[in-house]
């Protein structure tokens, strides 16, 4: 029995992709060369990521991992990402994001793809800064990808055993090689959606549809639309570009949001595959219901005399919350509390497992409902067994009680997470309601992005405290990696034998 | 195999619960005698409810209750004393409660122990009918007791065969003779306990310190108080009421919220099993979290000057939202955002289970967590088996898997609750801000009975529209009787075979 965690092993891997950042660090460069703006923020970063990195990989030439090493290399490959990520911000010295705390805040908010922004004055900062950020997100989409499907699913972290994958095998004994597979077969989709996206924008632009649109944008924006992030260079996110141009980000939104192992299959035209998944019908149905109940409301206050503007903001915003990118096609923070609230919601459901989604997603939401109504129909017939079943399949009642404290934790975090933002920003007389702290919270956690007051879609997270500023940061980076990784390594246990 | 609920059986029982209502309408009968006000209203009722009692027994001679029969009894038990209840506020036709749904909503917040009230002027009603909140209340927590400890015990809902009872035995084939049993031994401790507070607000006043006590506040407050209920004849609640009062209610509140099994077992000197309940201690750690954590909001920001009422507002009101009693010492609405929104997180919690409190409790509370924190040592050690302790005693996987999904179910009744009361306010022109509508909805569904804005502690629900008044009703009814009764007679298998 081994006695102690190989932490030396989880750190080499970490070392190997922070060694692995001066590739996307090119995209920024290449950009500040471009516009001859200042290119030291990111040579600088790139010599001090590769330098870390080759270092950190001397450590050990051990590579084998076990589910105490996996945990701990997840949750340090976000974090120290985000800390690299930040110094891009650092050196270029230019406005809010300058100041460190500010800057790991905006680089978290970058990999972790929640798009919750301190920046205030979007004037202050270069093309090549906005593009490290959307670079991050990207980078961050396709993490996230890898870490759902390949790494999660095999220690099986709040049921994510169900999610639907190529492989069912579990063998945890080896997860190395299984990473490197799953991320080439994922990465060329990603990519692939990315292009698409990048080619749809710019056709719109160039049939006259979305005249504001330029290729930087196009990029900046697939980056962070696949990967359900949100970054947007325009300080008026979406609502800067023309209706064209957000009816045709929607579908995309929706994409990042389904589970990619889904999206391959029907790409090689199993398209059964993706009709039988209860999880993909939930997922749109929820979409929908969400859709019709901010439209009607919207419809009822009259809030926009348009049809198509009434449908097309309830979609956009229904789309960009539940699936977490947190785009705004308009500022819906004027819009009105039933409206707010509805939205608020969204924020804990989330899009399908094993895409770049946040939140708690449809799947464990799915299993909560079909678990509930078998309990309802055993307490009046005890003497009947009636297994769950998903997408035909027997879900083990492990995996319920796994799925059920997943959500159970998930919204414990978020509670008390409310209390510190509210408490905090009462007493550094930040003006934030406690519907403000909630969903500023909540944005955060659920790595949505934008959410009420100060925090909303058009506006900024700079007010907020220093420490809340660390606690929201904190609160990203143990929401995007699935919440057990940190938990785990945070219990004293996990470092003894 | 039987092929369908014998609903005879509940409702024949129900009709024996509506026949015996006579004996507590004796009390504010006897106040309207004395006070010369119209006795109509009580009598009228009298006559009402012993004729339907006594028509609904002769439905069946049937008595034996089955799993199906005893959740239809529970549900439809409290549903019909909201009914009879509601007769003398429409009877007695003075002030907001005549109209009949909010003579409903009163009549289910006093039977619910919510003390939710839809009264505007307390000067527009007699102390008949003040009674006979009073009395409602106080027949709601002796129903709970018996229902907590005698019946859902035995049906194992959410989890609630965990609770400490006196015989571990469950046999839900006879229930009947173990509710008059444990009926029996409970009402003595229950009516010792008011008979113990009437005594002590009594010498409160004859030694001076509270002369505003009349033996009319003592009775009615004792009865709401060990209840865990909330309603007072006075306007404003305990803030009527000298400093000592306020002092001297806070150990009532702690004590009704307690279980009563225990309270029984240190009566007859077994003090040991109080200490060794791992559930005791929890409870009164979170008392003591909470109320540290308000008393610091409020010393830190000013709120009051003199240490007393620093320690007398966040004791009393952190006991009173906790236990789920719902009084205050102090206008709490008018605290700030932090203090405001850690008193919202207090509605969540409940005291212990056994006892006369609502919400989640803190039994189920202890387990998710004790659950959790096993499930993370097993994340990084999966080859190890360690099962939850409750007081000593292993907690089954079943009972884990029950408790998680109770809370879960709880937490999702009271989201949806949230965008109902939120998005209906919005459309009616309800000045409700989206925490007041949570505040509302939490209030009412886990019967603490104040919130915050219009809901608020020497407020009135009146303002909200009459369908937001139904649902309400409906949720304190849910609430009360622990959700699952209400989901099992909801669902439709539960009608067939
Ligand atoms: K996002
Ligand atoms: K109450």
């Amino acid at each position: 029995m081994r006695t102690r965690v190989q932490w030396r092993v989880s750190v080499r891997l970490v070392g190997t992709v922070l060694k692995w950042l001066w590739v996307p660090l090119l995209l920024p460069l290449g950009i500040a060369l471009y516009d001859g703006t200042t290119t030291l923020p990111f040579l600088g970063t790139i010599l001090g990521t590769v330098g870390l990195g080759v270092g950190l990989e001397q450590l050990t030439d051990e590579t084998t991992m076990y589910e105490r090493e996996a945990f701990l290399m997840v949750a340090l490959t976000w974090l120290s990402v985000a800390f690299v990520g930040a110094a891009p911000f650092v050196l270029a010295g230019g406005g809010t994001i300058a100041q460190p705390t500010n800057a790991l805040f905006e680089s978290m908010s970058g990999i972790t793809t929640t798009g919750a922004t301190v920046i205030v004055d979007f004037d202050a900062h270069s093309r090549a800064v906005f593009m490290w950020r959307a670079v991050l997100q990207w980078l961050g989409g396709l993490g996230i990808l890898v870490l759902a499907t390949a790494v999660l699913s095999q220690l099986g972290v709040g049921g994510a055993q169900l999610m639907e994958t190529e492989s069912q095998t579990r063998d945890v004994n080896k997860l190395t090689p299984r990473i490197s597979e799953t991320a080439s077969l994922l990465w060329q989709l990603y990519l692939g959606l990315t292009g698409l996206q990048v080619a749809v924008l710019m056709g719109l632009h160039f049939a006259g549809y979305a005249p504001e649109m330029t290729l930087y944008d196009a990029v900046t924006h697939a980056f962070t639309t696949v990967s359900t992030s949100g970054f947007s260079p325009r300080a008026e996110s979406i609502a800067a570009f023309s209706p064209a141009v957000q009816w045709a980000v929607v579908p995309f939104m929706v994409v990042g949001a389904t589970n990619f192992v889904l999206i391959y299959a029907v790409l090689r035209g199993d398209i059964e595959r993706l009709r039988n998944s209860d999880e993909f019908r939930f997922y749109l149905t929820l979409l929908g219901l969400f859709t019709v109940g901010i439209g009607g409301i919207l419809a009822v206050e009259n809030t926009y005399t348009s049809p198509e503007a009434i449908a097309r903001h309830s979609l956009f915003q229904v789309v960009s919350i539940v699936t977490t990118t947190g785009y705004a096609s308009v500022d819906f923070n004027l819009w009105s509390s039933g409206a707010k609230h509805l939205l608020f919601v969204c924020m804990f459901v989330g899009g399908m497992t094993g895409s770049t989604t946040c939140s708690i997603k449809t799947l464990r939401w799915l299993v909560v409902l079909k678990a509930f109504r078998r309990d309802l129909f055993v307490a009046s017939n005890p003497n009947v067994v009636r297994p769950v079943r998903l997408s035909g399949k027997v879900v083990t009642e492990d995996t319920i009680r796994d799925i059920y404290a997943y959500t159970l934790v998930s919204l414990l975090i978020f509670i008390v997470a409310t209390v510190f933002v509210a408490v905090n920003a009462s007493r550094s007389r930040v003006p934030v309601t406690e519907f403000e702290a909630m969903g500023a919270a909540a944005s955060t956690f659920f790595n949505v992005g934008p959410a009420f007051g100060i925090a909303g879609p058009f506006a900024s997270y700079e007010p907020f405290s220093r420490s809340t500023t660390l606690v929201m940061t904190f609160l990203m980076w143990v929401g995007r990696i699935e919440i057990i990784p940190v938990l785990v390594i945070l219990t004293p246990s996990y470092w003894r034998s």
